[in-house]
């Protein structure tokens, strides 16, 4: 099932994506897509619609983030061999853990640089949104935690991340630094998240073109680490990392992108996304 | 004017503190102190409510954390010279920024260590709570952005942040590890933030024992620099990091915290903590 909201920043209604690939108004059967609605017993309820019964969304329309009230934003970091190479950081022992201080923006939204951007960066990921709490789970038991997945944008902006001091959440936290979506697609739609192809281009030309069998730690050990420091709670998301191909990796010289330049990214299964890049404004 | 919440753990009721020290339950007049209880409009309501026409709550009540809602915790590391000094790290040029990934808990809550705690430690930090959206905010504007000012424990087991790679967000985020509190005072009943007696005490003996006024960065330079990298929106918490004496720095050795130890903290003005540390259980 492909679960997506629909409608202006802060007022988006839930929708379904139908098996025509129509996008159905779901505001008569749920009040959102919201941590609520993520529990197993919830999804199988909405499962059990009759889609071809509910109106269909026409025209076009801004997406939003596919799920409500998301807790927070939990990233992976150098979690594939051969983007932690092209950084020049020694391939981890252990999962590198941050947060994002953003909330999650929709897949298409504009992304508006900072003031004082220099270096402003993309990431590729494939992205879990947490279905049921999560504390001390096993790796075998992990999957069944998970509402489903995402395409994620983790955008950053590398002079904040790297060159300010100290840790890297200043440049990972600025308002739409978090595209996510089109879609949730619910996880018995995905055979194997630790087999997705993942793309994204800017300008039309392809920089990042991954698989996640290349990830130092698949999902059920992301979930398994992640929930002994960390409470995972319904609608929370977990960004498990970037192949190689950002802009900071690029040979000979790092590229970054400037406002005007468009970007476009997607994963295997779970849709596209295509952001414009904008100078600040207030 | 101090605000509290009381009640069981997601349950809470508000209250405000009435100038005998009586609390008195707000529920008649406001849902809850959640972040549009926290304008300066919505504030100058409640403080223009007879206090004495509110009933007492009478009885022991567990208070919980006195804001509800809060959308993340954004920490300020090394905001001391001296705690700078006693944990062997430089004295940052910019202030070093984190995020917690647990939620805010009650004051007086039981803090459950981690299975595997070693290195469980403390840190005394006056909490900002904000009140008004702040992107690209100067510091001679910054002070109208806050709501008011708790007590706040960042606790941290510090293996988790230090000895387990990468960023120190495993170290801070366990469930427990923000209890803040007892009340929210709001910014005019606190005349220099900048000037503050901050203790804290493990099973009676005085460890931390510091003045806001040895701050790195002050209050209206942290909201300004953060609102440069993070959006802030109301009910947001900003700890501004701890004054010298946690127990990675204690001499000869670090000290840390086991299942029994009784951690009391407070700030003048802003009230005290006491939190009782129990072994892990489910």
């Amino acid at each position: 099932m492909k679960l997506a909201r629909f409608g202006a920043p802060g007022a988006e209604k839930p929708a379904l994506v139908d098996a025509d690939g129509m996008l159905r108004d779901l505001s008569s059967a749920i009040a959102d897509i919201n941590p609520a609605a993520l529990s197993d017993a919830s999804l199988a309820k909405i499962a059990a619609i009759d889609a071809k019964a509910l109106p269909v969304v026409s025209g076009p329309v801004r997406l939003g983030p596919p799920v409500a009230q998301t807790g927070k934003i939990v990233c992976i970091g150098l979690n594939y061999t051969d983007h932690a190479k092209e950084t020049g950081l020694s391939i981890p022992e252990e999962p590198v853990v941050f947060l994002k201080g953003c909330r999650p923006s929709g897949p298409n939204d504009d992304i508006r640089l900072p003031k004082d951007a220099q270096k402003a960066d993309w990431e590729v990921e494939l992205a879990i949104v947490i279905g049921k709490r999560a504390l001390y789970v096993g790796k075998e038991d992990a999957l069944s935690y998970v509402a489903g997945y995402c395409t994620f944008n983790d955008f950053t902006e590398r002079s904040y991340q790297m060159e300010r001091g100290g840790q890297w959440t200043k440049g990972k936290s600025f308002p739409g630094f978090a595209p996510i979506g089109p879609w949730l697609v619910t996880r018995d739609e995905v055979a194997d998240p630790g087999s997705l192809h993942l793309w994204l281009d800017v300008n039309g030309k392809r920089h990042q073109d991954g698989n996640t069998k290349n990830f130092i730690f698949d999902v059920p050990t992301v979930i398994s680490y992640l929930s002994q420091f960390i409470e995972l709670e319904p609608g929370d998301i977990i960004a498990t990392g970037t192949p190689a191909g950002v802009g900071l990796g690029h040979k000979p010289e790092p590229v970054f992108v400037k406002a005007g330049d468009v970007i476009e990214l997607g994963i295997e299964g779970l849709g596209a996304q295509r952001q414009q890049i904008l100078p600040w404004s207030s």
